[in-house]
């Protein structure tokens, strides 16, 4: 936990009080004292800092908090990710590790090589993989959930839902093996929003890659290859981010 | 496996009898009938096809493969890496995610914030962690095993071993929040081989980084937010590879 992050709820004035793993992190991991300072911030909203008020330091452990927010969340992040349902502890990861990277909004829809037993995973179920984001927050010192977004049918995702999408976008990406295109190659000056889908083990079929590509999705290949869909996810966002913050360098 | 790799000394003229998990995949995950072909590479050696020859298709699985070898490796990667000690379970998936990557040389090196029993870890003796490079090459079609080169402590390394190493490289990186460079600020047109430091959880230490520098290494910052090691590393092999493909298109 690189910052304490909190819901709104849990504010009481310019005050909360902790009695979770939270509390146990700021006293056994920080080990903060009464008068300290720590990085906090509301989930979906404002960053600042917290003071520590009160310490309870045995089992249960409880931190009370005086909380001052000064700095309103980043600009949302640029990059959306369009994803073929992985396996539950696959895709555990990839939530925290693009929630990590920053990710707007993650659309996991089905496709002819996802294991239909994946669609059973409580993994599906809001407080379920909501847990698995704000360590992705945690870690990145962010307060920004992602948005997810589930379509459990391909075809009605790509012919009704992505053709309203594809205009929130400069640039739909389809990472794809053999074809001769690389991704800087794909993303010019103007890039500003990037929607980028990545297939399942085994890739998408035929059917899907033309469905995509009809929707507008342009391929591109990383290379020879072959890597793992958590790899994979991590090596696209940090290639996109490269080109786009090339095209407008910090 | 989307490769099936053997040692050279399981090879008998061009054939080969493997009844391991090896066979096992062949039988149970590609299905493989008398007669049919299958990708296959010898560990730091060609690649080409195998064509099973006989199989044993219940326990114990036996199958055999008549095999041509027809395409030596390719290029030797371009990117080494220097890595503070990772936690044992970090560094599992970091050696196989980096090899599926593909990358020349891991350095291993001590750093003040690597805790102490990271090196008691069974996974530093080579039969302990090779297993997980070969699952990189396995998953990215590669022959080239990495070199992993172990430095307990800090000091003799980075003063008597890096001084001799950096001449290899045609880039020294150092992955360093709260500096200004961007990465595509360190990487000319001219970058062939590139070196790149990623410190260990907290980061290096101000002693670390000033020795790190002093041996030419150049620092650059992915930006504010923290990522764990694991993410980190991929996302930095990955924007560093983008830089190069962008200096020589495929």
């Amino acid at each position: 936990m690189n910052i304490i992050l909190i819901e709104k709820k849990e504010l009481f004035g310019n005050r909360v009080i902790l009695s979770d793993c939270r509390a146990k992190h700021i006293i056994k991991v920080l080990k903060s004292e009464v008068g300290d300072c720590l990085r906090l911030g509301i989930l979906d909203g404002d960053r600042g800092e917290a003071t520590v008020t009160a310490v309870h330091r045995k089992f249960p452990f409880v931190v009370e908090l005086s909380v001052g927010l000064i700095t309103s969340p980043g600009p949302p992040p640029v990059i959306d990710l369009l994803l073929a349902l992985p396996r539950p502890i696959m895709l555990k990861r990839i939530l925290s590790q693009v929630t990590a990277l920053g990710i707007g909004t993650i659309y996991l829809v089905n496709a002819n090589r996802v294991e239909k037993s994946f669609w059973d995973a409580g993994l599906l179920e809001e407080k379920e993989y909501r847990p698995h984001l704000i360590h992705g927050l945690e870690q990145a010192v962010d307060t920004r959930l992602p948005n997810i977004k589930i379509y459990r049918q391909f075809r009605p995702f790509v012919e009704d839902v992505l053709p309203r999408l594809v205009t929130k976008y400069s640039h739909l990406l389809l990472a794809h093996p053999l074809v001769e295109k690389n991704l800087s190659q794909c993303l010019d000056g103007s890039a500003e929003r990037v929607l980028c889908a990545v297939g399942p083990e085994g890739g998408w079929v035929d059917f899907e890659v033309e469905k995509l590509l009809a929707a507008g999705m342009v391929s591109f290949s990383l290379g020879p290859r072959i890597l793992k869909v958590d790899t994979a996810v991590v090596a696209i966002h940090s290639r996109i981010s490269q080109e786009l913050e090339r095209e407008s360098p910090r």
